[in-house]
């Protein structure tokens, strides 16, 4: 199955995915609907008003969620292009929610930043509540997966130790489109091509299966910690190909567009605007 | 004016805190006081049930804040203890919501850590939306502060670069227990005296005067990067006398009561209680 969270007039939706329609289930966001342990089965064959495919405006796909946990450095790729050696732990940063956009919504650039960066991430999805998860619970505590585009501002990034003043801009990281449940992509630990092109020119393509902590070990990991509640979403790293990392570096600066694709979950195509043009 | 989050038998309720009475003024908690922009002088008038002061059980002040943005290395005598230089930017972080707990609720210490350690900080509380505060718009964007103790697990903090993972457990982090406005402590940059103390041992004392980034640079600073909400908490950074940086280092291994204190906020009191037993 495939939900997504609809912009719609003077609300949001919450719809199944069809080929010809997209079907409002009676949520106002595929958060809220994750946190009704009904939700899952209520939205598989609830029918209500229906939208067209073509020409959908996507909110991003949990307008609440109660936390984003994001995990840097988990490719191997991305870790040998960074100099680094293969960790013990996962490395752990966060978002706000006011850092998320639709799936088409513009990445506004920030004009304090002259280092804007992609980084194409696979997400998870929370389902449950847990805390101090088994791996039995941590697999069946994931509701699905989706696309989330780590946007990245390099130099405030980099200005302390601490990445959280270069990762969470208002309003500049995209999710979505859609969340599709693990029986549609092979599990909850799936092997899928991510990539990442900015006008056209591959910048960043790999496959989940190279991920060092997997979904279900970041599951169990960030729970250790934290509760994880229904919408919460861990985004699980990005590959090799950052523009940060390249000789000489690449930027976001406006004007590009980035699409950002993973096998099975759809696409984000994000415009980059810069700020008060 | 002076006011809290209640902690009643079925609910909670935003209460303005007087000598001899604590007032329901019509709202389930500070948070969404202050979402209301009317609240503030509502509350200052409204007229519900009253509550004895004696015995009453704090919720944390904000019980669901968009963020909890905290500030590393702020004061001087801190920065020094850890072998730092002066640092040009804020270092910032953030907690979950989900690590806050009330002024005098137990702190549970995680079974996975050995390295439970204090740090006692001044907390402003955000009034009103702002984004890319101007400094007369940071100062009026701050309904007042309250205190915070940002309970730190130091062998999980230093895993990583990234300190997330050791600051943001589950129920560990007291925040309360009073919103005390500007006007009753100096303004928007008070000078106060602040202090924790472990089991009647005095490991932190030091004043908001020897702060770095004082709260209306680090609104100021914040809101550049993403909008502040009402509700949302700065904490704005610990002084010296962390159990970590002590030689040998000290830690909360359970049963030890922690009172943190800032002159003219009231004070937290909470005891450490081991996991399980």
């Amino acid at each position: 199955m495939k939900l997504a969270t609809l912009r719609l007039q003077d609300r949001t939706a919450a719809v199944r995915v069809e080929d010809e329609a997209l079907v409002e289930v009676g949520r106002p966001d595929v958060g809220s609907l994750l946190a009704d342990p009904e939700g899952m089965s209520t939205a598989a064959t609830a029918d209500g008003p229906r939208h067209e495919p073509g020409g959908a405006r996507f909110a991003t796909l949990v307008t609440r969620p109660s936390k984003v946990v994001c995990v840097g450095l988990n490719y191997r790729t991305h870790i040998q292009e960074m100099g680094r050696d293969l960790p013990a732990y996962p490395t752990l940063f966060s978002k706000f929610a006011d850092a998320l956009i639709g799936a088409t919504d513009d990445i506004v650039k920030p004009a304090e930043t002259a280092e804007l960066d992609w980084e194409v991430e696979l997400a998870v999805v929370i389902g449950g509540r847990v805390r101090r998860a088994t791996t039995i619970e941590a697999e069946a505590a994931i509701a699905g997966f989706t696309i989330f585009n780590d946007i990245s501002c390099r130099d405030w990034q980099f200005r302390t130790s601490e990445w959280l003043q270069g990762k969470s801009w208002d309003s500049t990281t995209p999710v979505g489109p859609w969340l599709v449940t693990p029986d549609e992509v092979g599990g909850v630990r799936p092997a899928l091509a991510v990539r990442c092109d900015v006008d056209g020119t591959t910048m960043q393509k790999d496959n989940t299966g190279d991920l060092l902590f997997d979904p279900v070990a970041l599951v169990e990991y960030v729970s250790t910690m934290i509760r994880l509640n229904p919408g919460d979403i861990i985004a699980t790293g990005t590959p090799g190909g950052v523009g940060h990392a390249r000789r000489p570096p690449i930027y976001l600066t406006g004007g590009e567009t980035v699409v950002t694709e993973i096998e099975g979950l759809g696409r984000l195509e994000n415009r980059v605007v810069v700020e008060g043009r």
